[in-house]
């Protein structure tokens, strides 16, 4: 099955790019309320299931017994863009738990703020705080120590962190994880390929607490609050899954993640949805959940305003000219 | 018509993105020789056809005017990664025609190369200078000073030097460039839209001098030697366009363009090469060029060693482990 055309990239008058893609909104008992595309194929989630990789950590107490506050959770569902507050926020975590920033191992890389890329080339080279993963990986860690077992090789699909992750995204999902659809993620930490009627199954369970048991419901809860409330800790300055939350609080939870990856959850619609661009392309999958929060969350004039520019961007050049636009098709 | 699934992004062992898209290949006379996908519909060939925009700044004698030699040239035809030498090497330029930096309206963007970059920051911020086409802007301005017009609005479609290089786009093209496929580059010089086949056409015409007047198959002859003795100041250190020049010299010319172009000429075998990826990915559409250089142009085993890994690359995450690749499909 070829998935339609979802988002066309104008210069002037003419199409320039088009990207191609799936969307799965689903229900908590799994009734597809929208299914673009094919919606049954194995995607890997990415950074969009942060939220759910953070989950152990909450329900089973580590969050709690260091003191996790919202920043200190949001940080753990987040792809934060390395400013400066997300950095201290990451080594505050590890701190709580007797921890250094050397245990981490996701690898070092600028941040995505440009601006802070810039301080940090300054000041000389990125370190793994940097890394937007830094903050779930440190999530990783403090649930290690929580549970007193060795934290070293936390990022290994054997490792009883990892295999409760998995157990965790089993449940929420309803999909059976394998060795098959299991490779390795940007900061090392095993994906896991999920069909997107499953993700949006999974979300819809994270945002309703339906189906799930009682302390993994409030587990959830509380990882919506945190990122409702701080939610330039699950992403930065200027960034869409910031913006959004911002925008909209506890109504909306959205999360990004690489590859053209969306996923997200409607609380009061007990909706989960899933996006993925078949080419990887962030630019359109962000466009993409623009356009369908503004489909089935009830907004004011001035949130639908504040949306707008998402569903249709502005494309502009190096000297602020406006020479096209990013924009949602009529399949959507 | 729906372009073919050209490259696929593995992670592990599952198709993680896939990039569709066309290629063209054609002699000078316009025949096919391989038409994959849609080759007839308007695509911005962006900063793909450089050498082209640089034509008329050769063929009427600007250049030896000003003394340009290789590099300089190579800078004009240069989508460069801004590191010390390539900026230094625009400002030569600007210089021989008696201007300033300030005289770029190119705008201003980090430099490509992330080490030019984190020295920019270290020391300030970026200027025009840095941006990757600021040698052809710098060609665009010495051009105009040596036709005696005024230079200042030397990116406006309606300046001279703009509508010599439309004449000249068409005369290799052999397509009608009018307003309707005209837009704005994002460096604010007109980029029109052309069939993949009339690109092919053109840069076999560029790479034969077939079908052109004497003094212009001389000016492309000129560019093309330019760009295989001086390949570094076409893109930068450890860039496609470089190394590939700096393997095979004057077999091959190829040049990247935003949103997933590359064209290309193999002089030897009288043909020219445009290829555009539907999404705009130029991960793909450099894997597609590595693949049909190597399919059309006869290497010795150590060059088809040194072009493979562009053709399949590995996709290595933060911690350098490799956790896929990204490879050319069957449709190729």
């Amino acid at each position: 099955m070829t998935n339609p055309v979802l988002v066309e990239v104008m210069r002037g008058s003419i199409v320039e790019s088009r990207h191609r893609g799936a969307v799965a909104v689903a229900d908590a008992e799994g009734r597809d309320v929208l299914a673009l595309g094919d919606v049954t194929i194995p995607v890997f989630p990415r950074s969009a299931i942060k939220a759910l990789q953070a989950l152990p950590l909450v329900e089973q107490g580590a969050a709690a017994r260091y003191g996790f506050g919202d920043q200190e959770l949001a940080l753990a569902c987040a792809s934060h863009s390395g400013e400066p507050a997300h950095v201290a926020g990451v080594e505050r975590m590890l701190a709580k738990a007797g921890l250094s920033p050397s245990a981490l191992r996701c690898g070092a890389h600028f941040p995505i703020s440009q601006a802070a890329a810039a301080e940090v080339a300054r000041a000389g080279a990125p370190s793994a705080l940097h890394n937007n993963c830094s903050g779930k990986h440190a999530g990783f860690l403090c649930f290690a120590c929580a549970l007193g077992v060795d934290a070293a090789e936390y990022f290994r699909p054997e490792h009883p962190v990892q295999r409760q992750v998995r157990a965790v995204l089993e449940d929420f999902t309803g999909a059976v994880l394998g060795q098959e659809v299991c490779a390795i993620d940007g900061c090392s930490v095993p994906t896991w390929a999920v069909p997107l009627k499953n993700l949006a199954l999974g979300f819809a369970k994270f945002g309703t607490g339906h189906g799930l048991v009682p302390e993994r419901a409030r587990a959830a809860a509380r990882l919506r609050q945190a990122c409702a409330r701080q939610p330039w800790y699950v992403a930065g300055t200027g960034r869409f899954c910031t913006e959004v939350m911002q925008l909209l609080g506890e109504r909306v939870f959205v999360k990004a993640g690489a590859e053209g990856v969306y996923c997200g959850a409607f609380p009061e619609q007990g909706l989960g949805i899933a996006i993925k661009c078949d080419d990887g392309a962030g630019r359109a999958a962000q466009a993409i959940m623009a356009v369908i929060i503004a489909r089935f969350v009830p907004l004011e004039a001035s949130e639908q305003a504040a949306l707008a520019p998402y569903a249709r961007s502005s494309l502009q050049n190096w000297n602020g000219i406006e020479v096209g636009a990013i924009s949602v098709t009529e399949a959507l």
